[in-house]
């Protein structure tokens, strides 16, 4: 098992109470600090004549881990725990998105031009000039988050309702880091027949479809055949996020290390949405020697294949490790774990490794730092965090600001273009290679080049 | 053609220019109410040396009655008519509603524990315990307003993208009047087999579905079939709010007269889906004398009618007018201006008139104060305002909080009842039967009674 470092997503509360001697704190913290808990903010709440209360936040790296120091503060017996409360469950408790009025009900005058007799007004104009529907309503600026539940996260086929929490964590991003309104759709069917018609049945709300932790292969015929068929913009998150991100990472490690795109050996392990989508991005970026690889070994010709596996298929045959042989470049969109250092070290000199892998990466990026020249995860406690959230709400701002009927790989590469060229040449270095997800030109600098990039291909209906 | 009253639903802005001279602005208002516009808020917005500009707003009965007034003032010629604009559409530019986080996303600890990797926890404890969905998600106060177009206000089938406007205004009195979100889903479909089953693949993120605007004798069928196969409250607010609404105004229209629900004779013009609807709850809440017309007249054993229809056939045939032969009660859901004084003339002493066609009545209120005890209709500037919102925000608000998988007949006459209760014995009077909707009594009120309705027929499940 690999080691696991504390983060946020097991952040416990707790309270805690104490009598006046002031060392007691410090015992406490010594032994949360002894079961290699991280204490975050204190707060004091209440001090009485005899006893303190506080609320401690305390990061541990597993629901067991944050059980194990809760289970020692309460053996010392010092300080009483009072409630131990989850800060990620109670985060999520009654959801996380509200759907708000824009402008307030408070008379019949507000009532008689929001809702009836006025709107009437409204909705008999576009009836008249169905155009018009981009204008006076939500339409323009609005997303369905389309799931099926069925790859959600690493959790694999969950179902809808399971889905929800993260479609709804989807919304936040899009209006944190776009300001668009986005809606999570989470379908009680995985039939792909159905979840192309309910889409298209549902899409005169939204001005884009997003879709989501849908499995590979039906995601790709999903997507196409939404696109095929509805004039708004249909995007795979899990497919086209992460290759626009993930080449946006690539181009700056190149350049770091001095090479080129064109030129690199390129292994990626993980033959499913995500790695099938990098690939084809990367290819299409200039990418000529690509390696697939999936559980068992290179995707080779002689194996049973999927479609869209077949486009990538080459003659060699082996393991991962054997496809690593004199490899540039390592992306990982595949399990914890699963690439050891002996591996690392059979790739060439000044080597890159994106261990994607989410939460858990492919290897843990300390025991590599001295075999490659740079590391990139997913995650956000490691350098070089390469993460969707740097394409997709600029690449829909952008796409819906001119109306674009779709999105194109032209349009993928000028986002990927804008996240890299955040970062100026002096200074990217190992650990700088993507700007950070909380960077506020991220966004408008996607849109508009993917703006652009939709006008100059004649796309643009706005 | 019925005379009209202005209303906010025709207000205009306009920017206006006069000089200083002090009787200019005097001499505008005249010009404005000479051609009956109503003036409203007056903003001194600049003034200069020689010139002062306000926005004025003004009250038209139409579209063409406000483009009188603004050419009447231009023509004048004093003041300067800079820009006018449709309040009504200005409002509705770029949507009503929009959708928030409720927690800043504005660290990596908020990200963690908001989305990746913290919601993976949320998921999985979901997957274990579908039942965590209503804890953890939007689902137990997010309801889907669904419409296909196909009967929007008074305007017909006009197709989703123009019923959109309306349910965004009724999504912003779901929150405004009950703190429940909802989401218009418009669908791009009107056959009854895709629309079941749509609606039955997006139901996982919503605790309920309001039917809206859909056409008779499809709603009823479409409602059924949901509810049967769901298990959350469907409720078609066109039948079930508009009988409520109408059944709670029409108990205290009764005790004003001294007359009994059980021994009045009713007219109900108008058989759609809520005609149809006011029928039914009436003859549920104890009334035996109902007769339906429609365009024809009486529906009668010998009329070509609907299934639903035929549970109000009666042996009696004629117009409209032979129907209110010493009827009682006159209850209108028809159109404009259907009604006259002669008609009204020959009903019961005492008579009770709804004439809720909106925006234009089925008869003008001020045509018939003198000849009948109590008139209501469903404007805001009239008195006896029958409007739905005084039902559905807290019907849903009351089934959700307990969690009941549908919505009973007993639960919209406890409804009923809870509206009809607001309006004390000493209150009531012949101008006060109902509430008023922004009577911020009425939703805790009906949600209270619902829920302890529900309880009471074993229906909560929270």
């Amino acid at each position: 098992m690999v080691k696991l470092t504390p983060t946020p997503a097991y952040s416990l509360t707790l309270r805690l109470e104490t009598s006046l001697d002031p060392t007691e704190l410090g015992t406490v913290l010594q032994i949360i600090g002894g079961q290699q808990g991280q204490v975050g903010s204190i707060r004091l709440l209440e001090k009485t004549a005899n006893r303190i209360l506080r609320e401690l936040v305390v990061v541990a790296a597993s629901q067991e881990h944050g059980q194990a120091i809760v289970n020692a503060v309460k053996s010392d017996g010092q300080a009483t725990v009072l409630e131990v409360s989850d800060r990620t469950f109670r985060l999520h408790e009654g959801g996380k998105i509200t759907i708000k009025s824009k402008h307030p009900l408070q008379e019949y005058d507000d009532l008689a031009m929001a809702y009836t007799p006025g709107v009437g007004r409204v909705s008999q104009a576009i009836a008249d000039d169905p155009d018009l529907v981009h204008k006076l309503t939500i339409k323009s600026h609005t997303v369905a988050i389309v799931s099926d539940g069925s790859a959600v996260l690493g959790l694999g086929n969950i179902g809808p309702e399971a889905a929800l929490p993260v479609m709804e964590g989807k919304a936040m991003l899009f209006q944190e880091f776009a300001g668009l309104d986005a809606f999570p759709i989470c379908l009680a069917t995985q039939e792909v027949d159905e979840i192309v018609a309910t889409v298209k049945r549902i899409a005169p709300v939204f001005g884009g479809i997003n879709l989501e932790d849908i499995s590979a292969p039906r995601c790709f015929d999903i997507e196409a055949r939404l696109q095929a068929e509805l004039d708004i913009p249909v995007f795979h998150d899990d497919q086209h996020g992460t290759a626009i991100v993930t080449l946006a990472a690539l181009k700056n490690a190149l350049q770091f290390v001095g090479k080129s795109l064109e030129t690199v050996r390129i292994v990626i392990n993980g033959a499913g949405a995500a790695g099938i989508a990098v690939a084809r991005l990367l290819r299409k970026a200039g990418a000529k020697d690509l390696i697939l690889c999936n559980r068992r070994g290179i995707l080779s010709l002689q194996t049973d294949l999927t479609p869209a596996q077949k486009e990538f298929a080459v003659t060699q045959t082996g393991t991962l490790a054997d496809a690593l042989g004199d490899a540039d470049v390592f992306i990982g969109l595949s399990a914890p774990g699963v690439l050891t250092v002996e591996m690392v070290q059979r790739m060439a000199k000044e080597a890159i490794v994106f261990a994607m892998a989410n939460p858990v990466p492919e290897i843990q990026p300390e025991l590599i730092y001295n075999h490659v020249a740079v590391v990139a995860t997913g995650r956000s406690d490691y350098p070089n965090q390469i993460n969707n959230v740097l394409a997709f709400p600029g690449v829909f701002k952008g796409t819906l600001a001119c109306r674009a009927p779709r999105m194109t790989e032209e349009m993928f590469l000028a986002a990927a273009e804008a996240i890299a060229g955040l970062v100026s040449p002096s200074e990217r270095h190992s650990a700088y290679i993507v700007p950070s997800v909380f960077d506020p030109r991220v966004a408008p600098a996607v849109a508009k080049a993917v703006e652009d990039c939709a006008r100059s291909l004649g796309l643009a209906r706005a």
